[in-house]
């Protein structure tokens, strides 16, 4: 059969790939911060949904680059979603990726309290000594534990990126988590996932590396 | 503010999301085997496009889940799609999940061919001495490995599973694996992604895994 192979060599096609999605979104204006987050969303889920879904807090890419530059860790609520992060880049600053989600103990908390084991890895990142920055992906509990925890004044992240996917008490915990009152990064509506938490850590590292073309 | 959660045990919240599912796509109708692979990417995206993108070559699904219930292996071609499968389940079995991505031989096969990190570790895993099941979820250069190989009679796979995301050559090569001669189960189109891949392998899994109910 005829298939006609686009000749682009391997490492010009994120290039590429960022250059299409650049010409379908057309004459849409963005702020210039926020860009490189929306196309990089853009880019790992072929989705342009999320060229309207993704909401910012006021100046939360200011807030989130600084505290990344000042070796925050980031906390995710899959291993996936660490498996997706840019370690290389995250470590150059000091910073680190941690998910609680398989430790043994987080497990006992959470069948002992009868919670998920979502809210028992919050409780245990609360914990660190450290900036840190949420980046969930999964489990609409982290963000209504998250959302409490700050209420009770025991932890307040830099920023909470707030995309879990799903279908029951997603959408609520994305809408509660921005009234928060701390920055986030949150996809509105049911659609998001570890792999769009990882695209939007990635895309705020490589905003810091400097190594790298800015997309 | 008011946020009105739904009152769902942890243990339950999967369920409830495969019921909202199913109320979701009203009454149309799936083959049995297909239909829990369908759902589980709509769960798993929240993008009910996926009831229409999926393809599958005939008897797809019965093939796939006697390779894995001989203990065949599953390869992919990220470490994300590896973090997302469940091993636990695919080793009652006898199986793995094997990504050679980051191995530093696959790396240096890319970088002296001029080629991609995904094109040698398909060359890597058809050295494998296993039944292979492939979860492609990213790079369309992987697929297009496979077919050359299967045509060269080097490697044939018990399914390929050809779910990349994203904009240079995806769709052409996710065409060309569909007349490769093989069993597969593709995302037409743009969309996809390691989390869908992942996915997919689970629902697989699942299906063989009789202490869980079926969905």
């Amino acid at each position: 059969m005829k298939i006609e192979l686009e000749n682009v060599l391997p490492a010009e096609i994120e290039k590429r790939s960022f250059e299409i999605i650049t010409e379908e979104l057309g004459d849409r204006v963005f702020d210039p911060l926020q860009e490189p987050i929306i196309k990089r969303a853009i880019h790992t889920s072929a989705d342009f949904e999320y060229a309207d879904s993704l909401c910012f807090s006021e100046h939360a890419v200011e807030k989130a680059l600084d505290a990344l530059r000042k070796g925050a860790y980031i906390v995710t609520d899959t291993q996936m979603g660490k498996s997706g992060i840019n370690k290389k880049v995250i470590a150059e600053f000091g910073g680190e990726v941690c998910c609680f989600m398989s430790d043994p103990d987080v497990a006992e908390t959470a069948k002992k309290n009868g919670t998920t084991r979502a809210v028992a890895s919050m409780e245990k990142a609360a914990k660190l000594d450290r900036p840190l920055v949420f980046a969930i992906g999964n489990a609409p509990t982290a963000l209504i534990q998250l959302y409490e925890m700050i209420q009770e004044g025991r932890i307040r992240p830099e920023l909470i990126i707030g995309v879990p996917v799903g279908f029951v008490n997603v959408v609520q915990a994305k809408e509660l988590i921005m009234t928060a009152g701390v920055p986030y990064i949150v996809a509105r509506g049911r659609k998001g996932g570890s792999n769009i938490a990882a695209a939007i850590c990635n895309a705020l590292l490589y905003m810091l590396d400097s190594s790298r073309g800015q997309r």
